[in-house]
């Protein structure tokens, strides 16, 4: 990953000419190079008495304090998080990263940062977008990241049950590895896949682009190891059960503040034989949006539903490779459809969806290969936007449906409002339940003299929309730093200390991730 | 509901003279009546200061002492429950029955109870076979049973999201008259059906006869308004997010113990056009457990799926009416497929499940209404049964499908090994899951000198059998005051510190159902 942009910079997609002429036509554009990463200041190392302490624990040679590492274990991906980085400010470092092997070494980091008083900050794949890595520093000796990278084993899989026991250093990439080994699959591609990890899709209850098909992934969970300062918690008899509050539900969203998760227990599928992705048009976003209700109502639903609003349709953002290249249909709205299955089994439930669609007034556009061609992609646009002065970054959120359009509209005024004229502001709807949606928002405005603060005030304006109008802080994205304000508001004072109780519970000595989730 | 039976006395269903002679045959009978409801021993009422003081918040005609009232809301309906009200033991008996009219009253009970040093046991259905309804006395200046019948509106249906918001009073039959009139469904059938509370439903976890098809309680709730010593705690800003732990779950299966509901809101169903229920047979108990195994886990499944194992099939459990007038059928087991939609749907459903079955060996035995008609008439079975001197008590577990022939085979072991010869142990697999399945036991044995003591032992026996290989304590009939210990063992001490935490935030003074859920 790099060190202040998404991804692979093997993979960095530079403006296309037409792109750029868009961009700088409607939003204007300036030069915006990032510092050199080796002029980013960082914290100060971890003192060396701390350092040698965890070197007893996992070995020297697992205890890192190199300016590279550190830079790159330096908070998240969210937009002020890159542009921090690309100007320089490092302040929010790891001082030092700390590489366990296995969940007893987990648990002795925990315990020798509760003894001393060290911050310790969970680390997978480094993508949260929420402020999720970047821990209170006041009143603690230090800040240790603790990179779950080594552990990285499939523990085990039942073929019977149909679940496979995956440790939290796993990336999207390895873990489908490990599992196709097996002909399983998890069916988990959110649009961080290729870096995101195994116990970050845990504890963020991340959700994924064929999560009509495969579920988001907390319902995919249905085992926990996690290691906590109070011990180790163990938690997954069955399916389901009736034994009193589903405590999976409470690590899952926990964001590293309650215990580190060691061990996930989920449920698999067989890799599906075929794949096929289509797309339909749509006179309108409310007419898709329509269509997506009657699906997910009638229980018949593609592996992937994603549909795109007018401006997001026009851009042609469903297929990153060819944003600017013209629109791909002439006006409406986009709808992608995919999946993914045995050939019998898709054919009777893709002719399902069809004959519903095409009842709903949807035009079929026949199969397509670029949306799946490019849907991790997306984020390295975003690289190119910020190096032509361009602020573009995402939010999202989830209501129930009959609350969806004034959500909408609400969250786009507030974004509009805030950022100015010639603020573009694109929508898709990715997820669908029986009783709602998310809403997922691109957001692109001409950078002001100090972007982060600009951008606070246009989330800020955003998060009250989704409050005001009883959607919920975050789809899939999590709590971390950001939304806490929001959460508050979201769950009310009781809710907030039912959390408190959990944290002060679990977490004493408060070291795990602290100032995250937790409002 | 009677006061020491199950259900309506009208329905009360006296032993054939075939089932007599097959029961006396294999167990032996004798006589064995209740007392007379005026002989049984009810706790002194609440003192008259106290009954003053709630007499102000909610009316002095709903607050009753009466012995009628109180008897009626002794314990729950669990075999030992029974047998000490036939014997005439009723000192677990509320001192008073509140009736508050809606939240606000509910609240003013609450904090008055907090200021009186008096423990509140909210009652919906009365419906707890685990002792739900039992609070510890000890510490108390008395105990008063909340009674929510008052609470039985319909507030609201959202017909674009399909939710509807209830109160906890309703009574299954209630809640789908109020719906039906929008034809709408919850499609939650258990067999307390009749009785049992909306309430009740979501602080126990309860999960219904139709739950392939429409999903356990608590998949079914979206939003909950709770009433807490704290104050008021409303959740449920959408299907689902990633807004940090659900407390949804913490809610849901808390049993009273951190709070009252006094509303909730859930996904609905269309009214189905047509409903289907047909009878299939299999060689054994594993070929049709492993059948059910693969329409799970292919996404195939009909609304109602049930499968007996060869005991409960050779004694026609799954048609209470007609036990003990031959068996259904020659041998194997039997499975019940039931199937509700519109028509169309339905037959595709159907044929999809019909071709799979057929293709794993299943024989079908053609459309059957025995067991519809039956379905919630199993309890008054147990009711003839003691009338005879039989001892007869139902268990159920949960876990994943490669523990469920150990667990079965355990749990049947600690039972006849507790109970000794001429024990009867039936089993049949009703709620399935892509990775496991419930398995519910019906136990007949010959009473002993102490009955109560006699099933104590042999509920150890089997509840450790379930933790000891690895199942849930309970897969839909809660924890109350009979489960915890086994619940300490299923979520450990880490587990258990965190619903004490909850527990001593929500409810600090203790005053919510005291003794019951938390170890």
């Amino acid at each position: 990953m790099h060190w202040s942009r998404w991804g692979d910079p093997a993979q960095a997609a530079p403006l296309t000419q037409s792109a750029f002429a868009l961009v700088d036509a409607f939003i204007g554009t300036s030069d915006s190079p990032a510092v050199d990463p080796a002029d980013v200041t960082l914290s100060a190392p971890l003192a060396a008495d701390l350092l040698s302490g965890l070197a007893e624990l996992v070995g020297s040679e697992h205890v890192l304090t190199d300016h590279e590492t550190r830079l790159h274990r330096t908070r998240g991906k969210s937009t002020p998080d890159l542009l921090r980085l690309r100007g320089g400010d490092g302040s929010d470092s790891p001082d030092a990263v700390v590489r366990p092997a296995d969940h007893d070494e987990v648990a002795a980091v925990i315990d020798w940062c509760v003894a001393h008083q060290v911050a310790l900050v969970p680390f997978g794949g480094g993508t949260s977008v929420v402020g999720g890595l970047v821990a209170r520093r006041e009143g603690y000796a230090g800040v240790v990241s603790l990179d779950l990278v080594r552990l990285d084993q499939l523990l085990a899989v039942d073929l019977d049950s149909m679940t496979a026991t995956l440790e939290p250093g796993l990336r999207g990439p390895q873990a489908e590895a490990l599992l196709a080994g097996h002909g399983l699959t998890l069916g988990h591609f959110p649009q961080s896949f290729e870096y995101a990890s195994i116990g970050g899709f845990t504890v963020t209850r991340s959700s994924g682009q064929s999560s009509a098909g495969y579920g988001r992934f907390d319902s995919l969970v249905v085992g926990l190891r996690v290691a906590t300062p109070r011990g180790e918690l163990v938690l997954g008899s069955s399916p389901a059960n009736a034994a009193g509050p589903d405590l999976r539900e409470v690590i899952m969203g926990s964001e590293g503040a309650f215990g580190v998760v060691t061990a996930v227990t989920v449920r698999v599928r067989r890799v599906p034989d075929v794949r096929v992705y289509e797309t339909w048009r749509w006179g309108s976003f409310a007419d898709g949006a329509a269509a997506m209700r009657t699906l997910a109502q009638a229980g018949v639903l593609p592996t992937v539903l994603r549909l795109s609003d007018e401006a997001e349709t026009a851009i042609n953002l469903a297929r990153p490779a060819e944003v600017g290249a013209g629109p791909a249909s002439s006006g409406g709205c986009v709808m992608v459809t995919g999946y993914e299955g045995t050939r019998e089994a898709l054919d009777a439930r893709r002719a399902a969806c069809s004959t519903l669609l095409s009842g709903l007034g949807g035009t079929p556009l026949g199969e397509d290969t670029g949306w799946a061609a490019g849907r991790f992609h997306g984020p390295y646009l975003r690289d190119s936007m910020l190096d032509v002065g361009v602020l573009v970054e995402t939010l999202e959120t989830v209501t129930f449906w009959s609350r969806l359009e004034q959500v909408y509209d609400a969250v786009r005024a507030a974004l509009v409002d805030t950022l100015g004229e010639g603020t573009l502001v694109l929508c898709h709807i990715s997820h669908v339940y029986e009783t709602g949606a998310s809403l997922y928002f691109t957001v692109a405005a001409k950078q002001g003299r100090d972007p982060v603060a600009q951008w606070r005030s246009a989330k800020a304006a955003a998060s009250d929309a989704m409050i005001d109008n009883g959607a919920s802080i975050t789809h899939h994205h999590a709590v971390g730093q950001d939304h806490k304000p929001w959460l508050a508001r979201e769950i009310g004072p009781v809710g907030v200390r039912m959390l408190r109780a959990l944290k002060a519970e679990l977490d004493p000595a408060g070291v795990l991730n602290p100032g995250v989730l937790v409002p």
